[in-house]
Formats: structure tokens, sequence, C-alpha cells
């Protein structure tokens, strides 16, 4: 299961007031915490600040690197940017993300494959909200044609069927669940991914909601998560998951992270 | 989801003292609790006193049917003790439990059928511990032969394929959830039943355990347990997945036990 850490997003405020402010100390603890609770890769995030977006994410990845070695999810719905962070980052990154809509694929896989990255593919296009099974595995269909077409490997392809939250759509997370069952099923070796928070939009005691959809995302064969490790409830429940799922021997991860008072 | 609520168990040391003491507002306080958050049947257990157990166990019949009009979940390892409480029960009860062990089909099975009962068969015998997937759905294949066999209605049977701690057995839950994925589609309209705390036995954190053993049951179909529902963790677990799953239409159930301060 891998995790990426979500932590350092510039819509979360005090991160925003720390990029701001240029507190090292502040981000630089944040990537340590969940370096220390399990992530493997710090995802960075400026998008909130449109003007100085490459900016301040140049600043947060060298930030960031100067305490970690983890390797980096680069969060931007901007190509521009992507490109102009890239040559910062000192691990292979991951890219997040790629879709269907305009020309994102397009200008974002030579991007991928110049640098060896991982990368986040949506189930989002133009012409359609993939709400339904269907049009979920049929445009992860076309995102696994588009990027094995040009080169990059299926294992570097993390495909997230979008999931919307369940107070304006009840059938959403059933239908991201059947999806990723149903991705991991048809194409063998690519990765499924999904951000946790999406889900709860809206409705209290979201922790749970957010906890009981990542056990259920699990238990259908999703491999990675958009997450926040430092959570005791989310990291409790990715625990207990793996060690239900007997792909945690004699309980060790578990008896350690609940030492380690992580869950 | 039937829930079977389990506070009423004598191995719980409060509900010996009640019973011992004869305390029966703290037993109704008990029952009513758990109706309240949503139970479909109450369980009555007595069985921690050997020699007393007929007699507690009449008494905690009559006490609990006195405030509700739930049916009853009547736990008892004693095909006598049984036989005598059964006339006791206002609604048509559940049976807790059969299994292929020693004499207990033959002699329970007349029971269930007279009483037209519920009944609860566990994948246990003489001969084996079913501590894998390929023995569990054996078990319960027998179980359902002699069960529909004896003339009782498929819909009546709630098959349990046991859980052992993860502690000693860590393939014990992933196999448990492929019996019970196993079970409910090899056999359409039986049901599966689990008790939920054996699963963390001698783990930390219990609590987290259990509901993410819940979880990962319901979305292979698990449609019984015998659990807590006033632990707000449990009931937690059991609404968010049932929302999750499409079963909860504008979010109803959850918000509402929200607002009643279930989870």
């Amino acid at each position: 299961m891998l995790v990426i850490g979500e932590r350092i997003n510039t819509s979360r405020n005090p991160i925003a007031l720390a990029v701001t402010s240029k507190d090292e100390a502040f981000i630089q603890k944040e990537a340590k915490r969940q370096a220390e609770a399990g992530a493997d890769y710090i995802e960075v995030n400026a998008g909130s600040f449109m003007d100085k977006e490459t900016e301040y994410l140049k600043w947060l990845i060298d930030v960031v690197q100067d305490v970690s070695d983890l390797p980096l999810c680069i969060d931007s719905p901007d190509y521009e940017v992507i490109k102009s962070v890239l040559p910062l980052s000192k691990k292979t990154p991951m890219i997040n993300s790629i879709s269907l809509e305009g020309p994102k694929l397009g200008e974002v896989l030579p991007l991928v494959l110049e640098y060896g990255a991982k990368v986040i593919a949506l189930c989002q296009s133009d012409h359609a909200v993939a709400n339904s099974v269907e049009l979920k595995m049929e445009m992860a269909g076309r995102l696994v044609e588009a990027v094995t077409a040009a080169g990059v490997p299926l294992g570097d392809l993390f495909i997230d069927p979008l999931v919307y939250p369940l107070g304006t759509d009840s059938r959403s997370a059933a239908a991201t669940l059947e999806a990723i069952a149903g991705i991991m099923n048809r194409f063998p070796g690519v990765h499924t991914i999904c951000g946790l928070s999406n889900v709860s939009y809206g409705l209290p005691n979201r922790g749970l909601i957010n906890a009981t959809f990542l056990v259920a995302g699990i238990f259908r064969g999703l491999d990675a998560a958009i997450l926040d490790p430092t959570d005791k409830r989310i990291h409790g429940a990715l625990k207990a998951s793996l060690m239900i799922l007997d792909r945690d021997g004699f309980c060790t991860e578990y008896l350690q992270a609940f030492r380690e008072g992580l869950l």
C-alpha cells in the first residue's frame, strides 16, 4: 500500500501561512511527521496561490528536500507549473495529475517520460463526469491506452476513479469501489489511487466516513492513497486492514504503530 | 444488516452482578439502550453460571421482555438450557447455536423447527478447527445440507464461519472474509453472521480491529453481526459502510445516527 502524505497543501490554512511567512521549520516538521508516520511520497501543492504557485512550489520542494529523502508527489493543475518545478526534484517524482480533459494528456505525458515519473491519472474528461462504474471503466481504459502507447510503463500509472461526495451522489462511493476492483482486474500491473476526503464532503464526522471508505477500498484492491498518515483514525484503519488481509505477518507493523502512538 | 445486541451476557461483569443481585432496572436499561441503538435482536446469555444458567436465563428473558418488543437471541452451549427457556420467548427467537460438534445438530434442529426459530450455525466440528477457507466452506455446506434436509428454510440459517484471533493465526480473518463471500455466493438466500470481538483477542486497540473487520465483512456480503450497537466506533463503522454501499438513500440513517449521538 503506497501512501502519499497530503498535508503540505496550501489549501490548508496553516500551510498557506507558513508559505507566505517563509516558515521553513513548520513545513519541515510537517514533512518529517509524515515520513515518520510511514508516508512513501510527500505531496507538495501550492495551487491556492494562482499567481505565485510556481515560486511557492519551488520553495516548498527545496525546503522539504532539505530534511527528507522521500520522493515528492508534485500536485498542480497547471502544466507550466509542473514543467518548471520538475527539475528541482531529487528523487523520481510522482506527478499529480493527468486526465482526459483538454490538452493535459498530450502536454504532461512527455514530462512523465522525460523524468521517468509515476503519474496519477484522473477518470475525468471534458465531456462527462465519470459518475458510473461504466464511465469510470471506459475512461480508465482510454487512460491506460494513451499512457502505454506513449511508452510509460503500466506500473507507473496510478488511476484515480474519482469519488464524488456521498451527500450529493449516494451511488458515487459504491461505483468507485466497483471501478477500483474492475480496473485492478482488467489491467494487471496498473495501480489505483484515491483521495479520501472528497467522499465525505458536507457530511458530519468526516474522519469516520473517510476511514471506512479507505478500508472498503483496500479490500477491493486499492493499492495507493493520498491521505494524512499522521491522522490516527486513518493510520489505524490502514494498519488494521493490512493485518486483517494477512499482509502484516505476526501483526508486527500494527504493534509497532500502536507503540509509536500512530493508532 | 441484522444486528444482534450482545451486551446482556454474564461474561461481562456488570451483567453478572446485575443478575446475581436481581437488578431488573440495570438489565432493562441495557435492553432499551440497545433497542434505541438499532438492535434487531437482543441476545441473552447466562452461560458463565454453570449451575444456575437456566434459572438466570429465564429471569433475563422475562426481565428483557417486560420492556422490549424485540425478539431474543438465546445463547447457550447447552441443549437442555435452550429447550427449557424457549417456551418463555414471546417473539420468534434466534437460537445461538448449532454446529457439527457432537449431538448438537440432532438435538437442537427439532427445537428450531418446533419454534420456527432462526438459528446460528458455527463452522465447527469434533474433528477439525475450520481455519482455512476450504474447511469453512466444507462445513458450511454440511450445515446447509443438514438444516435444509430437516425442513428449516435456508433463510432462517445464519452461518458463522468463525474467526480466530489474528494474534495467533494471521490468516484467520482473511480466510473468514473469503468464506463469507463464498457462502453468500454458493447458497443464495442463506445469511452469514459473525461475532466481532474474537478477531482482536490479545491485541491492543481492539475496537479499531473489530470495527475494521466489520467493515471488511459488510463489503464481502456479511448480512448479520453480533455486536454492541451502543459502541460508537462499531455503530459508526456500520452506518458509514451502509452509506458507502448506497444502502442509505440521502444519507438519512447516517445523519439520524449522528444527531442521536450514536457515531
